[in-house]
């Protein structure tokens, strides 16, 4: 692949060095765009072929499609950019229902004046997601808006999978029982995004934990089996507390979590301090939940400790049959408080 | 089905006639939108898990995906609005390679302080045209941006189809002697857009012919034969004349069409030498160029004809062995002229 962390522009591109409506148009600039950046970054023969669908082979299994539109300001932030944020962020929704992502589309939203060498660095961040998770980028489209309609550049990622027979995954499979395990340090890609906006900017430097989670929920399925493994999810907007919160309106349970179970690094929990957020309520890229059942519990995450991606794994609670659909966690002076829905998000823009 | 034409809120959606940030929070403004508006409008049983990715059956071949983002202005235009575009524009991608389209993503980022009735108004017209082109949206997402940061409304669909193992369509394998065979009347989209943009506006009114092609592209194959079908297109972005040079270019071919048999409204072509425009190059969303060989060219036409999509179909030129890569047009006056190859697009942002 080549290495386009230092591309500049073999061919001039006819001289634009920023995007104009053109690149939008469907014409020569549209096809100079392609050819000059997008085929040489995400190369592969689906995509060579230029039309304007891909046709891949026949999957193997049920088939899971996910789709996210990311709109992060900064594209470009301590730990990740918007390009890796827009592959490992559909690779993980496609993770969390227990499917094998193979397949991405990228739709490109730029406005006008959004420079080509930002462009080109963002790609080169989703080819090397894309690598790393093992999926392709197979069909993809760009659309220009006028300056002052945009910001720069939004993508949208829709991911197609496949979910071999036997894996059924998902909330409504949860029992009271079920032990919940999260993969490591919450709250980082939300303070990581907010260390470099609005001008705040921290002593220590807090990295996204961007990552794609393919590898390491296939290593907790087979580590539990995919009868006993009852949820997966990625805490991303709204942080664990949302992920709990949907789990436990969505099955039949209450969820307790162990407040001072939760994996926190001290940088990223002093800066919640600093700043007066509930590090439960920051969005993460690179972590996931499940709910397992509690014969399996202490296996899953000795497998998890195991992985790259699940070294800081800890149990932080249990499904409860009391309280149903509510959130309660325990806190450090051993007192309980209900974890409050939140009517929208306080960090925006953050995937 | 609701009738979502007249949608008035049931709940209040917690009193907000507007999207605010937190509709795009992942908490509870972000699920009223979904419980309230999405959900009602594109019930279907993926989507009623609610999980971040949908599983879906085994399909029957090998599948096919494709991309549009669609950023249309103005989002109501005579003919259509942006949720029918959206729909139609990834449902016709998909037809055009010969596949089968089953299912829609739609992701949306929306404009902080766009009316939610307006929202609800798209919604009917995606859910309404999905249901006409027989395929369900089955997942979807939804960002919020700042005022200033975006357009009222953007919307991403991606498709997924299967395609047959015997079918296998694209420019490649057009030869010298296939006839070229448009489906109606171009011009139409690009130009009603253009009748409520900016102030102009003409006399006549001239609708955008936004359609689902998939139906008449089964019948064209069927009637040609899967084999003897060489190549299909739908002329968006860049009119009749950039689909007719993406073949040229992508093949082994040059192409002669004749300008007069190339069929257009009356009023469409007025409107386009009103403003200086040339037809050719005026974008459609309802109809298709197929390239067909000579021995099916008659029976595919009558197919077409018999077709409601089809009707003003017409054989307006062939591929010949000379002037590989070029797009010729013989001319009223008997001459030839060649078509240029534009650098972006004569109107920008019609779809």
């Amino acid at each position: 692949m080549p290495d386009l962390s230092t591309w500049s522009c073999p061919l001039p591109l006819r001289d634009y060095p920023n995007i104009v409506m053109g690149h939008g148009g469907g014409g020569q600039l549209s096809s100079e765009l392609v050819q000059h950046l997008f085929l040489p970054a995400f190369s592969n023969s689906a995509l060579a072929n230029l039309g304007d669908a891909s046709v891949l082979a026949r999957p193997q299994g049920r088939i899971a499609i996910s789709t996210d539109s990311f709109v992060v300001r900064p594209l470009f932030f301590p730990g990740g950019t918007i390009g890796d944020l827009a592959v490992n962020g559909t690779v993980n929704d496609l993770s969390m229902i227990g499917a094998t992502p193979l397949y991405l589309s990228a739709g490109f939203i730029l406005e006008e004046g959004f420079p080509i060498s930002d462009l080109a660095r963002i790609v080169a961040c989703m080819a090397e997601a894309a690598r790393l998770a093992g999926v392709e980028i197979v069909t993809g489209d760009t659309k220009v808006v006028e300056r002052g309609h945009g910001d720069g550049c939004y993508i949208n990622t829709t991911g197609v999978g496949v979910v071999p027979d036997q894996v059924n995954i998902g909330p409504s499979r949860v029992c009271s029982g079920d032990v919940i395990i999260v993969s490591g340090h919450i709250a980082d890609h939300g303070m990581a995004i907010m260390s470099v906006r609005e001008g705040l900017e921290f002593e220590s430097s807090i990295l996204s934990d961007c990552a794609p989670l393919n590898d390491l929920a296939r290593v907790l399925l087979q580590a539990g089996g995919s009868d006993r493994v009852h949820a997966m999810r990625d805490p991303t907007r709204g942080g664990l507390a949302a992920t709990l919160q949907e789990i436990a309106s969505a099955s039949d349970v209450g969820v307790l979590i162990e407040e001072a179970a939760v994996p926190i690094r001290g940088e990223t929990r002093s800066a919640c301090e600093l700043l007066g957020l509930d590090p439960l309520f920051v969005a993460n890229e690179g972590k996931m939940v499940a709910f397992v059942d509690p014969s399996v519990a202490n296996g899953v995450l000795s497998a998890m400790r195991n992985h790259p991606l699940g070294r800081d794994a800890a149990i932080i609670g249990t499904a409860v049959a009391e309280r149903k659909g509510m959130v309660l966690a325990k806190t450090a002076i051993g007192g309980h408080r209900v974890i409050p829905i939140q009517l929208g998000e306080q960090l925006p823009r953050i995937c």
